[in-house]
């Protein structure tokens, strides 16, 4: 076979073959990786390669090579920031202080609506420019600072946009159940029955969503109104996934367990049940130290009961402008590992294999024939070397699609 | 008089005027910066800019301009890196198991050791880099890998090459004493009188180094050995510096104060007569926010009491291979207000007028007329920016000596 690109002379870490809980990035010294039409048709050594033919052969001179890394839980579409309301806390402000200055996620609320889609279009990308610099190639971007029908549409269409500015696959999520908006101030079920009976039929009519998140805390929804935004969900034939046990226990991870959830996010405060209903339902654990370490969280997520249950863990950046302002996939696997103590495989895996299961996208996260050619070119002498550094980007190349 | 250069329409984050403990940029919104020969002949309003002809007219369009950043403690120079340590710390091992495998300082000792001059400063382009690309225009770079006389030599010379390899000012610091040599192994103080007797003289003679450092702590020199080390840097008219107080209280920072000493650095353990010292000496305190992160470390340094004594706190990388391999003052920054409550105007002092004076370079850290014309220029609504970001570098422009 002919094959389009030949990358030669490089050292693989496929990702594949481990389980979920196992320590290998599955390492091929002397690699090969061929691509025909944007998907990988051959990975392995160059010893068993098929054929070398290919109309470009690169020389990666002994670089290694991963997947393409993948951002699976990202609110990288927002208005604004919070900067002022970060300073003002530093220099002693209560939250109290905070919310009578106009402070909190209803700022960004007010700053995401008043932006046009341009707006939000070019405000979101030097975020995703800061991603795809240290090799993304996939990024997940949720709605959920419009809190309404029109302003969650525009979220959703400027992050669709994302994916036509920049080459990169943009995996969107209706989030419309992150907050509630002032409008239905007393009225949480109201808003809730808004979103399944209005906007989600609209948005998945529109095809703007690939899946359905919601917040489930005390200062978010209920697990009831949790289950009816997951069942709205299933009668639109969208996956779900939620951000669970952040602040506190709900047992929102076994409800989306219960819901077939792709993800359970946070999980700073899930239990043995949640754990083990995550387990059987096969519900990615997906874990954001920025968020972890930008709000000064103490309570670590169960890590070794996770890794014991065989829970996939993924790591992603939570992008966002209230607790989490992180646009770097190796500083938040630096994070995984020096604050969670996740093994350096498994904070590849956490922004590659798992990562792209948490996204429902069995075509991507590892180098094996068959899966998209998005990869990842390192000057680095060994994988460890991407979980060390702190603020160093050793990116050489990176392959969207094969190109 | 005509400019070289003039920057207008900027919004200047002076850090001149405040006192060491005052939580203010100095922020001047209409403003303008005058460069000619390389110094800021006027940088202020821009209402009461004595003239506006330049050979060079810039339109920063209303972005911020602060002092070129600064990183007063670094061990940039180092050969090898110590991924792999890492990454068996994550598995599990043990400090001896790591110490068997030939890890800790001794490896990077001697990697250090086999390195050329030349391969040293290929080695670390790639870090300065990284440091330069957010800004910095000044870095002290550290001896302390050689452990011997050419070693030692041989890292300074690298050191200086540095600052001819890029557009940037590097500050040396001779570290002999940053641990005991294997040939020393039971001689510490014979270790102390080489460095004393042989090798800084020609350090000094050679004009490599800028300052003299030590790492005074039960596992690196006594107090009475640091002693040596300053009293025959006093012979050789050079400032003296301190790892201090960053294991356990050796009362390292009062004996740097009472040398005079520019800086002492860590003061995790650091007591109030130490903090008294220093305030009366004038010593700086340089915290160092990415080993205390990356040690996972939990005594806080005592920050309280150093702003209320009114000791001027820099904020650098600890760039190292073991502890902190950390390449962003960004970051730096952002840990110093995440981890350490340092205000917005104090991360933004650490990393300018308080690391020159880190330093003994009057000539540099602030917005002033005479001062060194180095700056960065951010595409930021507020300083706060800076801080708040994780993995992000909205750096627009950087000048180096009036370029
Ligand atoms: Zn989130
Ligand atoms: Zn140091």
């Amino acid at each position: 076979m002919l094959y389009d690109t030949i990358w030669k002379d490089a050292r693989l870490a496929t990702m594949a073959g481990a389980t979920a809980a196992s320590a290998d990035v599955g390492a091929i010294e002397h690699g090969v990786i061929a691509a025909k039409d944007g998907m990988i048709a051959y990975a392995g050594p160059a010893a068993e390669a098929p054929s070398l033919d290919a109309k470009r052969v690169v020389d990666c001179e002994g670089r290694w090579i991963t997947p393409g890394l993948i951002d699976c839980h990202t609110h990288l579409i927002h208005g604004g920031n919070r900067a002022a309301e970060f300073e003002m806390r530093l220099d002693g402000a209560t939250y109290e202080d905070i919310a009578r200055a106009g402070g909190g996620i209803v700022s960004t609320m007010r700053a995401t609506r008043a932006a046009s889609e341009d707006e939000l279009v070019a405000d979101a990308l030097p975020r995703l420019d800061a991603l795809i610099a240290e090799g993304a190639t996939t990024v997940e971007v949720k709605s959920g600072y419009g809190l309404g029908r029109d302003s969650e549409i525009r979220m959703l269409r400027a992050a669709r946009r994302l994916g036509e500015e920049r080459a990169v696959s943009i995996a969107t999520t209706f989030l419309g159940a992150h907050a509630l908006p002032p409008e239905f101030a007393s009225d949480a079920d109201g808003y809730i029955a808004l979103l399944c009976d209005e906007v989600l039929p609209e948005i998945a009519a529109l095809g703007l969503a690939d899946a359905v998140d919601a917040f489930c805390e005390g200062i978010g929804f209920s697990v009831s109104q949790t289950e009816r935004m997951f069942d709205a969900a299933v009668r639109h034939g969208l996956p779900v996934k939620l951000h669970a046990e952040q602040l506190s226990n709900l047992h929102g991870a076994a409800l989306a367990a219960r819901h077939g959830a792709l993800s359970a996010d946070h999980l700073e405060y899930l239990d043995e049940a949640g754990i083990a209903a995550m387990a059987a339902s096969g519900t990615v654990a997906t874990l954001l130290p920025g968020a972890y370490y930008f709000v000064r969280e103490t309570k670590l997520p169960p890590i070794a009961a996770l890794r014991t249950a065989g829970v996939p863990i993924a790591l992603a950046t939570d992008c966002n402008p209230g607790t989490s302002p992180l646009t770097s996939l190796l500083l938040t696997m630096n994070m995984g590992a020096t604050l969670f103590r996740l093994t350096v495989a498994e904070c590849l895996a956490g922004v590659t294999r798992n990562a792209a299961r948490a996204l429902g996208l069995a075509n991507r996260g590892t180098l094996e024939a068959g899966k998209r050619c998005d990869l990842a070119i390192w000057n680095v002498e060994r994988p460890a070397e991407l979980v060390y550094r702190m603020g160093f980007n050793p990116l050489h190349a990176r392959i969207w699609s094969g190109q």
